[in-house]
């Protein structure tokens, strides 16, 4: 008997770490069970001093960092949106595709939080769209009302205590 | 001019999910960034059939499982505690060694939660041995406050919604 699978919308928000380390573990989770995952990061420049991009790229993971095979199309909105609006392009490409088990939108909330995208948009196309055995992982803060009513799992990231407070820089393998 | 590292210590506690993702995440980053990370799993049972243990093993990351290398030493305690502690006797030879860059201690917090171990004795412990360079990740529910003033950097994990609630099970690649 074939097990089911169920794919979830999983949703990191909150003004806490963890958000999107918590959905790289479950990539790592998931490509250690030979799942084939993928990551499109909305928001964090691709300098490619990244500790994650570094480990995609040795675990063979794919994965689009903003403004990778962007070409500047509009007068009317700045590079950065106009990006973000490109990194939604690749996201609807490769959750239709069909070829991945998991997903992960990374900052993604920004682009509904900051109306670049519309959320009911977005989340009428992820109910035509999504293939229902993919698992989607979105992170970053301000989630939406409607994209939480619309997700399976969501989780608050809440800071308790936080380093810079205390005059600590972020470094190497920790914040990046 | 060598960089100054200041190690971290990183608390995940709360109800909700993503507090070992999190630190899984995090050994993705070390990992990618070269750095030394090392793994002590105390409460989840060594099946084998984790996906952060497969993909563990296959990075070369040193994983410790709950009760790996184990001997029945005690008869007052039961054989869950007995393993738990086993489990701080390798964290602390791995924490001491100076041999790592970050140590995930997987739910090591119910190990005082429960009494198990005494939370001064091991945060007196930290202080003394704890290589000042060494990020260390603690995660699991109810961190002792104790531990949290004694934390850099503590992050709560609230759920807002869980599948388990409209009767999805858990599933490989996501769960385990």
């Amino acid at each position: 008997m074939k097990k089911q699978t169920k794919g979830l919308v999983i949703i990191n928000t909150g003004q806490g770490k963890g958000k999107t380390t918590a959905g790289l573990g479950l990539l790592l989770r998931a490509w250690g069970q030979g799942l084939r995952p993928c990551v499109i990061q909305f928001v964090k420049a691709g300098t490619g001093r990244w500790g994650e991009v570094k480990a995609a790229e040795k675990l063979g993971v794919e994965w689009h960092k903003l403004g990778d095979g962007f070409t500047w199309k509009s007068k009317d909105s700045g590079e950065g949106i106009a990006k973000a609006l490109h990194g939604w392009e690749i996201a609807k490409e490769k959750i239709a595709s069909g070829e991945y088990d998991l997903i992960v939108l990374d900052e993604f909330t920004y682009t509904m939080h900051f109306e670049w995208l519309n959320t009911s948009e977005v989340i009428d196309w992820l109910k035509a769209n999504k293939p229902s055995e993919l698992h989607l992982v979105i992170t970053g803060r301000y989630a939406p009302e409607a994209l939480i009513d619309y997700a399976d799992l969501v989780t608050e990231m809440t800071n308790i205590k936080h380093p810079f407070d205390k005059g600590i820089k972020g470094q190497r393998g920790i914040e990046f």
